[in-house]
């Protein structure tokens, strides 16, 4: 743990040296829709992308800005995703960079953008062109939760957090903003999350260290085992604080700073899992004793993504035998007669054989709560992994079922 | 197509030669839960059982007796799994099948077993062994329907098929029940199929054809993307036909044996989809264009298993960025800006572009039916590959949220 690390508001605005925007341009009926970021100067940029082979029209476009080399700003708007729109949409993301930087004053190779709503139908260019001289004069230093509300689409509320701590006499802060809430699981698909520090890293140092964390916190998590189109998470490193030392991977540093990304990652991954679509429950999946971690993931994986797991915890059922279907099917070799499971502190497999019923009672207690925790150890290596998922509710179908109408 | 090919009724006992009985024993509570069916002599059997690492007793106890040799008679409770039950899992369906051998007069070897219900729960022997001779008296020649209903579990309807037709001058039968309805995925994990024919072949050889036949058939289907720990597809062949060939992989009549099981197992398979939990759609998806045949069903099972896809069916939405965004998460590479996809007969996108909003109302007007046809095409081979799925529904979730309640 780094000492007199503290909690920040703001999110990406608690960052110094970082404004922030959001306001309606009318791309939704109600409620904010268009966001802006806006660093005080160049810095190096990072980013991961969804893994899904359709890949929107933002993500191609901010994938080539950040190859290209310093960002100054991100661009983002709900209520349309610019998914699945052919090279119309190539031409709106291009177009809604530039005109942000023309009103900010910087070239367009500087802005990074990002879209997220309603997949197939062309980006109404016209309220983000006619909003965007608006957008830029509402950039505050406190303007995080604005921006945060602004890339909502079905989330219910916004999600932000920050971290200060002190390094060699002086203070460096990580802030992030994200939005869920529907199309969540992991392999980089997930949400959109844009990050900030004043600390400086090199473009590769920054990447690696990005891809790790992301690697440990997002892509731990599921509402519903899709990955979306248009997923991203940025890093932007401004280099404010001139005389923090650079993060290198190695140095003692780096190890603070990829611990704190690491906690703001984790929260705001855990937040957008408590807002999934219709969650009613907090499921928090420990497994051990796999060959690999990486295999740990996968039986994670399947039982967070198991209907009939998720099902299961909508309705307060204390299914372990459901649990250890889910595990069976993660695609991992291990051997059920040797399995302990346990939700909470109550064992209710152990050596592969079920405990009696009084355990389960005592189990079924515990259901009630919103947070769950479910143990796992398969008695098979030293793997281990935890991952983060929401429950399956008759909500969840009803918000999917309608969300274009 | 083979010439005068005849559907019967009856399910398995349309098979001269195949008796069975359903009754009541009180596993459930109300409806028929205890199934037998009994061939007049000893069969050569193969059989095809979940891919799940956790395999309840009966699928564990049959894959031995199947390895054994000869089967004469099928034992089957609905109600409780007898699955994750440890070791007295294991010795009570081999109690199962020594009572039902009993009963019958025959070897306990020439008995397979199998559960579907509640998982976790020991199985209730004395209602079973109560009951097992009012079964052997219950056998009928029509007992099919029977059986039939009394492996249900939340299946709403009995399946059963059964086709007929003529082989140098002799008729033979092939003929089949089964049951879903959630937990159903491919890799065979997904439900209970007991399927008889008085053709004869020898095991290995009925093996490669049943293992080869449930590929393209069961593992084409889903209604939930989970994969139980329970099922498995058995079929007897009687030799009951003395005088008609031997069923070989290279003859003209294997070759016709073939394309009839087949065509009985994708009538049960898709009977599976129509009555999966909660099912109000019955989607069939086309790819095409993929580098191999296994590649086209792994985009079509990511379709087939998408909550969103799902959803949206339900929602009666033709959300195709939602199939597109579901193909590029299968695990298959391709270039988005080649691929055609429609929705029956009207296309939404061509090479990448989507098509004008009036295309797309007319699709609208195909999503109120129940039968839904999805054809995509990816342009990157010659693989395709056919997938049935139900859709997602409130009810889906509020069944399983209290199955056990």
């Amino acid at each position: 743990m780094i000492k007199g690390l503290k909690r920040l508001n703001g999110g990406v605005t608690a960052v110094p040296g970082v404004k922030a925007a959001g306001i309606h341009c009318g791309i939704k009926k109600k409620g904010l829709d268009l966001a802006l970021i806006l660093c005080e100067r160049d810095a190096t940029a990072a980013g991961v992308f969804t893994s899904n082979q359709v890949q929107a029209a933002p993500v191609r476009f901010s994938r080539q800005q950040i190859h290209s080399g310093k960002i100054r700003a991100i661009v983002a708007n709900s209520g349309n995703a610019n998914a699945c729109t052919g090279l119309q949409g190539d031409r709106d993301a291009r177009k809604m960079a530039e005109a942000t930087a023309s009103n900010l004053g910087i070239a367009a190779e500087r802005v990074l953008v990002a879209s997220t709503g309603v997949i197939g139908k062309r980006l109404p260019m016209k309220c983000i062109l006619t909003a965007t001289p608006s957008l830029v004069k509402e950039l505050r230093r406190n303007g995080g939760k604005k921006a945060a509300e602004a890339i909502m689409t079905t989330d219910s509320w916004p999600k932000l957090s920050a971290l200060r701590w002190e390094s060699a006499g002086d203070s460096v802060t990580i802030g992030g903003i994200a939005k869920g809430s529907g199309m969540i699981r992991p392999q980089m698909a997930t949400m959109l999350c844009f990050l900030a520090t004043d600390a400086y890293a090199r473009p590769a140092v920054l990447q690696k260290i990005l891809r790790e964390t992301v690697e440990n916190s997002f892509n731990r998590i599921t509402v519903d085992g899709d990955t979306s189109t248009n997923d991203c998470v940025f890093l932007l490193a401004t280099g404010e604080k001139g005389d923090a030392p650079e993060i290198a991977e190695r140095n003692s540093f780096g190890r603070q700073f990829k611990e704190a990304l690491l906690e703001v990652c984790l929260d705001l991954a855990k937040m957008i899992v408590r807002d999934g679509e219709g969650a009613t429950k907090f499921l928090e999946v420990n497994v051990r004793g796999t060959p690999s971690d990486a295999e740990a993931k996968m039986v994670g994986m399947a039982i967070a993504n198991s209907p009939l797991v998720k099902t299961a915890l909508f309705g307060e059922d204390p299914n372990w035998g459901r649990i250890l279907a889910a595990a069976g099917n993660a695609g991992v070799r291990f051997n059920p007669d040797r399995v302990d499971l346990s939700i909470g502190k109550f064992y209710l497999i152990r050596q592969g054989e079920p405990l009696p019923p009084s355990q389960e009672a005592k189990a079924q207690k515990l259901m009630r709560n919103r947070n769950i925790e479910v143990h796992i150890h398969l008695h098979h290596g030293s793997g281990e992994a935890v991952v983060w998922a929401s429950d399956l509710s008759t909500e969840y179908v009803r918000i999917n079922a309608s969300y274009r109408s």
